[in-house]
């Protein structure tokens, strides 16, 4: 594997999530990290993200280093050509040329605009990485993708052990406006895998089409429950209507009610989470989402372990 | 020892103060800390404690991850049943659950509020920790009690070899309103060895009966001084009036010619210190304040060095 | 080696050159770093220093620790006998005494004010470090010099195999006020290799005769670069007005017209870059300033190694 930006980035993904499974089991198997530095670039906050990355980078026996990018502090300039006598400090060219140097893999979260669908949908921002880098760039999120939450996902799935499952996709309620990254990944994983899937969203907040094709979407929310075993629950901002909140009228907040419809379905999420507004206490209280999280740590493993051995 | 937040925790305080002793003369005869990961949570900003307790860590062969807190970054939920669609993004439940999950020992530091009484003194904050992490919690100062300074301050003591040492407690000026941390921390923990124990300080300054109970009074600062071996000066804002700052009309700051009532006493300071406010720059360039602050390395070796052989 | 400010600290400068040409060739030879510790203290935001100097301290086998050190969140007292009740909450004094005891080499940037020539020039802070600390402080870059820059600079002179090579440091066009180091700190560390070196900048902007003593000053950028092998660009602020910005008539970016006068001239600059301000995308996109860049790993390793086998 020489990057790790989406699901077609690993040569059989299926095994990257056995192999997880099998790193979880013993994590302090390879010394591949011996002498191995990992940087890791964040343009975003991050706890959950960098905590379980670097624990991963460290049962491989790398060397972390991490750069918290503050907008301000550091202004970088995207764009070619530009006479840079403005505010950016540093070509994005320069930065990740030097960057990359010191560091044998790069990993990067960055977000999206939610202002501007074509640079975001193009990737204009994590693609410049993989452009100038001279090492793998690992996604720590883009501005459409999360795929280490995504493979953390399979993982999960997978240790659930239930044959085809039913999975249900949940647009969730949500004050603020968020990317669509998290549940573009998810349905671009989980289609790998042998499952039945569904999106469950309100009316305009249906995802782009090259992540729900052979997706069956719901606007019913209780409808589309109806023996799942697996709900996924997320909230997300429009993409027809680019980065906005069209109205909903239904309350599509998950309650013990509504998992009473599903097949005694598990109730997953990504964290961090709006309690009692994505979903009651008495679902989250009951969920596999620690699990989930804890399985970050062994999706970034595989990932880094397999480039590793490829570099 | 399962957890580190007073002076209640270690099996056996004046052992772990040997222990201390011995890893000050030989920081690196243990590998306890092999493939373990120590997390560092700081919700305040920390000099001192980080360094001394990272290097603590690098001592045993740990990896640490450290984790700044930004309040206004990551608004943390310490209620519970609340309809998270406000400010406060993550749960410290869910929060405390997921970082603990990938860490062997989880330090963290927080402060009290200072206006809620009730709140800090049930340790509000780091109770929320130790209720819901996984692996052993070590406090790096709470809302009531800094036990790795404590630790250090017996430490430096004992490195002085005087028998039944006549200790006091001072209070001094600062500008600032200061928690009550420290010197409740240090009559906790002086009182299980075998000193004399007196604690000066202005009408209105008194510490909680939890603290004072067993230890005399003494509202004459020069009273107090006379035949001190050891002079543990410190500033905090009142407990008995919350958080406030009673009027003081005499000088309370330390000078030569209040050492000079002492005998030969040492004085001792937890650092930051404000020169020629809290005491006289004769007075803390003649003192073991960095001897106190260099065995905070080995009050926090002992302790993760402790906690790592019951994991 | 005892510490590591400018030139005249390494015993033989040359060979430390050769040094780290012989660890860019392998980097993981020595394990002089075990059990030993870095600490970084940045009084400054930094990106390419930060991730150099601590990569080369992963490949001796080192801990590192880094310190951003907040102006506004940790005020130091720099002047002695101060009543310190206002802004600041620890004299340098203190400060630098307790980091340097938790570390075995301290690493530390600071910059200059560019208001007060004397403080500067004096090197106000890093001398306050050298004079507390109790263990070798290595600049990574100071008001007045940037000697890891510099070092680096040299190593990738010399990978070029010029025999007495022409050395033009030119004044580029910036929109900030910048300090001097970097071209002070070239100049002294350029004059201890066999090359010709021209000064080449606007009226005004000579720099202080330390530096500049035995070196070639020209106001004529064209002229200056006729026959050049190497043409180094960077923007400072004048030194005799210090810290303004005396006005250029002429047009000092650097141009591919430009450099078609050298003898085939190496474009060198010490990052990060305005594109099209210091110089033309086509003269940094011909340049070196990517090796320069990497050597900037091996010439921190070089330092960091001698430092450590004197310990």
């Amino acid at each position: 594997m020489k990057q790790f930006l989406s699901a077609s980035d690993p040569e059989d993904p299926r095994a990257l999530v056995k192999k997880a499974l099998v790193l979880k089991a013993n994590p302090f198997q390879s010394s591949a990290g011996k002498n191995r530095t990992l940087g890791l670039v964040f343009f975003n906050p991050s706890l959950r993200t960098r905590m379980s990355t670097q624990k991963a980078a460290f049962n491989l026996g790398m060397n972390v280093m991490v750069m918290n990018v503050d907008k301000d502090g550091w202004k970088i300039e995207f764009n070619d050509g530009t006479v840079m006598n403005g505010d950016t400090q540093e070509h994005i060219k320069d930065a990740v040329s030097v960057m990359s140097q010191y560091v044998d893999i790069l990993g990067v979260r960055t977000f999206p605009s939610l202002q501007n669908k074509e640079d975001d949908y193009s990737e204009k921002v994590i693609s410049q990485f993989t452009r100038y880098s001279t090492v793998p760039v690992v996604s720590l999120e883009s501005a459409t993708r999360h795929p280490l939450q995504s493979l953390a996902d399979l993982i999960t799935i997978e240790e659930l052990g239930i044959k085809r499952p039913k999975v249900v996709l949940s647009w969730a309620p949500h004050p603020k406006i968020l990317p669509q990254a998290v549940p573009n990944s998810f349905l671009e994983w989980i289609k790998i895998t042998d499952a039945d899937i569904t999106l469950a969203c309100p009316q305009g907040y249906e995802l782009a089409d090259e992540f729900t094709n052979g997706v069956k979407i719901e606007h019913d929310q209780y409808h589309a429950f109806e023996g799942a075993d697996i709900i996924y629950a997320k909230n997300w901002s429009s993409y027809v209507h680019y980065g906005q909140k069209p109205e909903v009228k239904s309350d599509w907040t998950i309650t013990a009610e509504k998992m009473a419809l599903t097949n005694k379905g598990k109730f997953m999420h990504c964290l961090p989470i709006r309690r009692n507004v994505v979903a009651t206490d008495e679902v989250v209280d009951n969920s596999i989402i620690y699990r989930q999280a804890k399985n970050r740590e062994y999706a970034a493993q595989a990932v880094l372990q397999e480039i590793l051995e490829n570099l």
